[in-house]
């Protein structure tokens, strides 16, 4: 979350290779943790700065992180000033509220007025509205306004997201005028990576990259050498949108407008790859239905962010049950039933979610849509029927040298072959439907797949054997 | 895959906008895919290259992914050389590999020589070697040289993803004196954000931002604004590993050198935002026993990849049902028992992958490591106990009420809450394991998640429903 070529950062890494931080595994070395700890535990506040306070915003959120909940505080408090609460945009929120809590109001002002704007919005947004307004009124005006108006856009939103700091140029300068402006102006964003042309109402009329500027004669006029922003995020657009524009387009940064056409920002492909990583995430997470949760949840937050979950499963599960009850006298008779009906229940179930998972991750990028959604179905059907041909084979032969029953083979293979078409068919259908009626298919899914599979895969397998041995 | 902010691109995307060609739901609106279709049909060429031709490399893969494949390859015919090469970056490798094959080697070369080298690259690698030799042979001598030099490097590392254009100046430059330099070469990348400085032997001495260079002064030396480049990347790297430094440090292009520290070439955000889709991808499909499979596969395609974990499936659940088979008697005196175990293999299995899940996220993002894996067991344990006597009680309750039998209850409650304390700690321990010793936790952990939940569920619930009722 922290700037593009945050030049800061950038400068003081010098001293620190990553190296030197991190281990092989990507994880912080242990003889670094132990240094710090050490100089916690001491107050040695010369040995923190000199090699934490000089740390990259991420390095320093990594470090927060790995050590112990009890030495967070006491380390930001040891920094005082040097603490960079950029730090604080690459650590979980449960650690972020906990550290913003313990700092005095006017530390969080000062730092936030130095921060980008996007930075400063990302820590202020999860701060309760009293908190949020003293650090506020602190601010000088100009900030204070800016950061309101990020606020005031809902959250995951472009206008949520985007930095309010700019460069930004009337179409009638030349090359040259607009090259002694940067090399004068102070006021500046800390990085920037295109230069934005505005009417005096800031309407937005177009965008000149860097590069185009360097490599263009002084005397040429801006409107000569901009482009056309097509690609201007309206502010109210959602960031997941706005991300898969940067990614189709391949955008470095884009113009975020109000509904006016006027730039009130831009949105920059490093909060963009944050999206990308965090949509993922919630994607991965809810297919397995996991809720919003993140490693420093408690026992009793990670609970409640499963239980719905575990509680819908519980209901679908006892109506597979009571599947089988329908078959308790075939059972009776016939216990290897009950031995094997599990076999035909899971492989089913297994079959099915991995279309779902084709399926939904297919949906989330866009690659399967109206259009080669028939294409699609015919081929998981069709996969569905090899595979049930391979395993329902499989598994007859294993059950019938098991059984010693030539009967029971023949009945669990044609069950496998009939839930593992099923699967197929449900796997792509149920988040097909889903999709189709607004409702989240990466959330849902898999519930409905799995009770499909197990009622199939119960039924088939018992209703055969039923029929077959003229058990009444 | 094609280049930050391609000029040509962006320029003509001018003419349409995005929603001239896309549906609110991201798809490819089908009044235009008509059109196209029609346009095909009847060989209309200036249709087409009015409407096709110069829409963005992003938006053609998009629309050759929509149309039907007998459509490919007359679109592709009909554009003739208005056929932008760099669409195929865009599209999957199967569709690729269609249209390349059909294509003339000849006019390969030329759009490749024409193409940035990562680009180029990523359409090489896949053709047979006979193929690339023909084409390279084309090329002129500097091109042919930095793509093989791209190709000699590992699939998958940052010297095969990496362009090879870029600016590099000598120290003792001036500001002035580079901003000439680009004024005057025409051979400069289509896009960059830094320059780099490099020594007579293209040693790497440091880089430069591009805003840094606009807002300095002419008179300046390079060696004075430059900055140190300690992210440089061993063109050897890993691309996920890369990938993990430009998200860390928020980088927006980064020098590539060998093994001398040589320049080679610069890593972009773009290729790296499309690794990180890509791993995000593969961790997605890989937990549910997906191999790396495209939409466009076939049917023995997608089948071949998800067979060998059905077959490892099929494998665990023969061993969970020989669990149960130790049990038959009791389950011939007790039909219920065979009703109610699916209940509790399934919810152990449940809360088993949510665990799972959540493990196998937290390795591939680095949140979870030795320092914290403590303490992430014990909230893990902590919170199967929690869900395990919630979802106990509730089974227990209701199964007593089913079956009008308070033994069957309690024992059911008690198998629950055994096998979610195990699910947890499978969940948790497994993937960390898998980690430790050097396999993929996305590939493997589910099969052995489920096959402990699988067996822990029926033994614990069938082993005390005999030990409780006395069978022998």
């Amino acid at each position: 979350m922290s700037d593009i070529g945050d030049d800061r950062g950038s400068d003081e890494i010098a001293a620190f290779e990553h190296s030197d931080i991190y281990a092989e595994d990507g994880s912080v070395r242990s003889d670094f943790l132990m240094h710090v700890g050490a100089a916690i535990a001491d107050r040695d506040t010369i040995y923190l700065r000199q090699h934490v306070a000089g740390l990259h915003a991420s390095e320093l959120g990594d470090l927060l992180e790995a050590i112990q909940p009890e030495q967070r505080l006491a380390l930001v408090s040891l920094l005082g000033k040097e603490f960079d609460l950029a730090a604080l945009t690459e650590v979980d929120e449960a650690i972020r509220l906990d550290i913003v809590e313990h700092l005095p109001n006017e530390q969080i002002a000062e730092a936030l007025g130095e921060m980008d704007s996007d930075d400063a919005v990302y820590i202020l947004e999860d701060l309760d509205e009293e908190d949020q307004e003293e650090i506020l009124a602190k601010l000088p005006f100009t900030e204070r306004v800016r950061l309101r108006r990020s606020l005031d856009y809902p959250e995951s939103t472009a206008g949520r997201r985007m930095q309010t700091e700019f460069v930004a140029v009337p179409p009638f300068w030349t090359v040259g005028q607009t090259i002694d402006y940067m090399r004068e102006d102070e006021d500046l964003p800390d990085s920037f990576t295109q230069i934005f042309v505005i009417d005096p109402t800031f309407k937005l009329l177009g965008a000149v990259d860097l590069d185009r500027v360097l490599r263009t004669k002084r005397s040429v006029k801006i409107d000569a050498i901009m482009r056309d922003t097509s690609h201007a995020i309206p502010a109210e657009m959602d960031q997941e949108e706005a991300a898969q524009l940067f990614e189709q387009y391949d955008l470095l940064s884009a113009a975020v407008v109000d509904d006016n056409g006027r730039l009130v920002g831009v949105l920059t492909i490093d909060d963009v790859v944050d999206v990308i990583q965090e949509e993922a995430e919630e994607d991965f997470l809810r297919m397995s239905g996991v809720g919003d949760e993140e490693l420093s949840d408690t026992i009793t937050g990670a609970s409640r962010s499963r239980v719905p979950w575990l509680f819908v499963n519980s209901m679908t599960a006892c109506v597979s049950a009571s599947v089988i009850g329908l078959f308790d006298a075939t059972i009776q008779q016939i216990v290897a039933l009950a031995i094997l009906m599990p076999i035909v229940a899971g492989m089913g179930g297994n079959a099915g979610s991995q279309t779902m998972t084709v399926t939904v991750r297919a949906l989330a990028t866009r690659g399967l849509d109206i259009h080669n959604a028939p294409r699609i179905i015919r081929r998981e059907a069709g996969v569905g029927l090899l595979n049930g041909l391979i395993f329902g084979t499989f598994i007859g032969v294993v059950a019938g040298l098991w059984f010693q029953d030539v009967h029971i083979g023949g009945i669990i293979a044609a069950a496998m072959l009939i839930n593992m078409m099923a699967a197929a068919l449900a796997g792509i259908l149920i988040p097909l439907l889903l999709e189709r009626s607004g409702a989240d298919p990466a959330v849902s899914s898999a519930v409905f797949v799995t009770a499909v599979t197990d009622i199939i895969g119960f039924f088939s397998f018992l209703g055969l054997a039923t029929w077959w041995f003229h058990v009444t």
